[in-house]
């Protein structure tokens, strides 16, 4: 492990120091080697199939694994895509000259090794790939061992590109040991390893946190409410938080508690129930909801749970402060909204909060790198240092300070 | 000491949102404070005198320990200074607008409960808290044992003016438990605490990262580089590594090896030997070095030593590429600096090298919050992510999206 750590470190200052055009050149050619070795791929994605057929995994999951030539397409285009995005490396973030003439720039510059650890979809690991190559990093890559072949050969395909440019085929490398105990060694390797991205389950992610003395940015829980305002447009409003929880309800963004003003819960709640109705979302509400409809109790519990489920908890607030306070207890700091007309309430509620987005008149499924316009999908934070909330490339590079001097020394 | 927490990070919620106009007046009143409670600062001050008396501690540590008048005044004065920074929270760090209509801001905001551990020095106490005041920040603060009455009378004074505002007094807090249990304990309470930032030597660093679940930005070592190119003005050279080595050298940003270009090391080294003798700077050489002058000899260990001290390795390396291995392979990634006027080869240099600061022309000494023109210290980050570099106000603030709407959904 440590013998392969010192050959990824060492191919970081290579890929740190590519120039663009030559990255998108080999993106481009990375997308084409994908295409031309769909049968490969889909070969060895046999294998997997094979194994989670004999292991009887979940259909769901089974469906996640299956490569065909459409998915091997999608992913080439994901990284055309990725190649044609903005060159993150070398902007100049800010620069200044101070008294003594030093003119100081600080310049993005690529992270150096950057570890990502997840789950089935073998596109990640193409996708992961080239987002830390197209910002000049080295991908350590660890995917599922259900999707081993898979990712195996997608590997070699991306090395065998680099490889044609003369370069370390360690830039894009999947960790050796595979196991726990190989990821276990990974995340205390902060000689070698620059930032660790987990990507999973909430056992994983909790394990990776506990034990890493390397910097992690988690893609953890998101436990996202709406405040519907006395102020609110209610027509808005039932748009939004229908969109809000129905959407896809399975996703990080969705909302999970529906906060309502006391001042028109009577009016509303029917209306709420009506329409999630023919959703057949599950309302659980709290003693003062369940005066005015007939739900199930919500507990103490329910306010504290992601369901990633068709189930949404309903509590009547006294106003825009209870909210705040609900949501700083309960939130996960992930996205929050408010619908309302009024300035002050608005602007009350998004300085209120503490999380990565707040939104005013909108639905909290828009937290996307996509939507945000970033382009290509690094996830969505939900540390509060280095990147919070949707991440885009940008968010894979760090700075130096360059400082250009004619002889200065410090008095 | 979890409830302490929970009531600190409740503060934080009433810190974050102060206007700048109320932080600056309360700053100003801490000043006064400072100085109004010089009496009692003296006295409080004079038992851990008593204490490191006792106890035989080194006089540069009771030094270090000592407050007067005089110093007092300094500690009111860094506080005022601190209230006229440009306010950090609230700054609209970028903005645009999607496709759909949705405006988005990432706008600054304080990161929330900051833990800041440190030693002797008890005017740390003041600045710090300062700091994560007018940053919106709550201060957990431990300082070392025998600066406990000092410190502790400091956070009162500070305390009593939060108070007569109606704040909670855990905006600004000492540890309950100054423990090195307590520090253990805080290090990983990360559903309260949002940053450690220990300061202090290597030891509690490296207990700190190693065991903190709570992310860290670290005021680690710098093992700081100085090359001297073929093309490089040797007037210029010989005032830079003057500065960069015997202005202080018991700082992180002092040149702790000098690399010497083969082309000119047999004219060059005995100017070096000539240019600190007279500062009685000890210096040790690699082979190549010791034919010309007649050093001690570098080993291994020595390039990988960070002296603080009047002490200098030197070696001679082939051009500017080797000096770049060299640094890559022993720097710490703080400061480093090239001297040559070859444009060509100091951007290689300057884009070859992965550390916080690079220099070219200059001293590395100049690797400081204020001769960056930050204002007040904060301190000079070893992490790559959050902060690298020196670190500013602006530094204690992390990010939030504020996403307005008029009724978006997303399809």
């Amino acid at each position: 492990m440590e013998s392969f750590l010192e050959r990824a470190k060492a191919a970081s200052r290579e890929v740190a120091t590519l120039k663009p055009g030559v990255k998108r050149e080999i993106l481009e050619e990375m997308a084409e080697a994908l295409e031309h070795g769909s049968d490969r791929i889909i070969e060895a994605n046999q294998l997997d199939l094979d194994y989670a057929k004999t292991h009887q995994l979940s259909s769901a999951l089974i469906d996640r694994l299956l490569l065909d030539e459409k998915r091997i397409s999608a992913m080439a285009k994901s990284l055309r895509e990725i190649a044609q995005l903005k060159e993150p490396v070398g902007r100049v973030l800010e620069g200044w000259v101070v008294d003594n003439g030093l003119r100081i720039e600080k310049v993005s510059v690529p992270i150096g090794v950057i570890g990502i650890i997840y789950e089935s979809r073998p596109n990640v690991t193409s996708d992961a790939a080239g987002l830390c190559f197209k910002s000049g990093n080295v991908a350590i890559l660890k995917g599922g061992k259900e999707a081993e072949h898979s990712n195996r050969i997608i590997a070699t395909l991306l090395q065998e590109v680099l490889e044609r440019h003369n370069l370390p085929k360690e830039i894009i490398a999947l960790l050796p040991d595979s196991s726990r105990e190989g990821v276990a060694k990974l995340i205390v390797m902060d000689q070698y390893v620059d930032l660790i991205i987990p990507r999973g389950g909430e056992g994983l992610i909790r394990f990776v946190s506990q034990n890493a003395t390397v910097s992690v940015v988690k893609h953890d829980k998101g436990l996202c409410h709406t405040y519907i305002d006395r102020d609110a447009d209610i027509e808005k409003a039932l748009k939004i938080i229908e969109n809000a929880k129905c959407r896809r309800v399975g996703i990080c963004n969705a909302m999970e508690t529906l906060l309502v003003d006391r001042a028109i819960a009577k009016e509303l709640l029917p209306k709420i129930q009506a329409l999630f109705a023919p959703h057949q979302t599950e309302l659980r509400g709290d003693e003062e909801t369940r005066e005015v409809i007939d739900v199930a109790q919500a507990t103490e519990e329910d306010f504290d749970t992601e369901y990633l489920d068709n189930i949404l908890s309903l509590k009547v607030v006294d106003g825009v402060d209870e909210a705040i306070a609900h949501i700083n207890r309960y939130g996960s700091g992930h996205s929050e909204a408010i619908i309302t007309e009024n300035y002050t309430t608005g602007e009350r509620f998004m300085d209120g909060i503490d999380a990565a987005c707040l939104y005013i008149n909108a639905s909290t499924q828009f937290t996307d790198g996509g939507e945000f316009g970033f382009g290509a999908e690094v996830g969505i934070s939900t540390n509060k240092l280095h990147s919070r909330g949707p991440m885009g490339i940008n968010d894979l590079t760090t700075y130096k300070y360059k400082i250009y001097g004619d002889g200065q020394i410090r008095s």
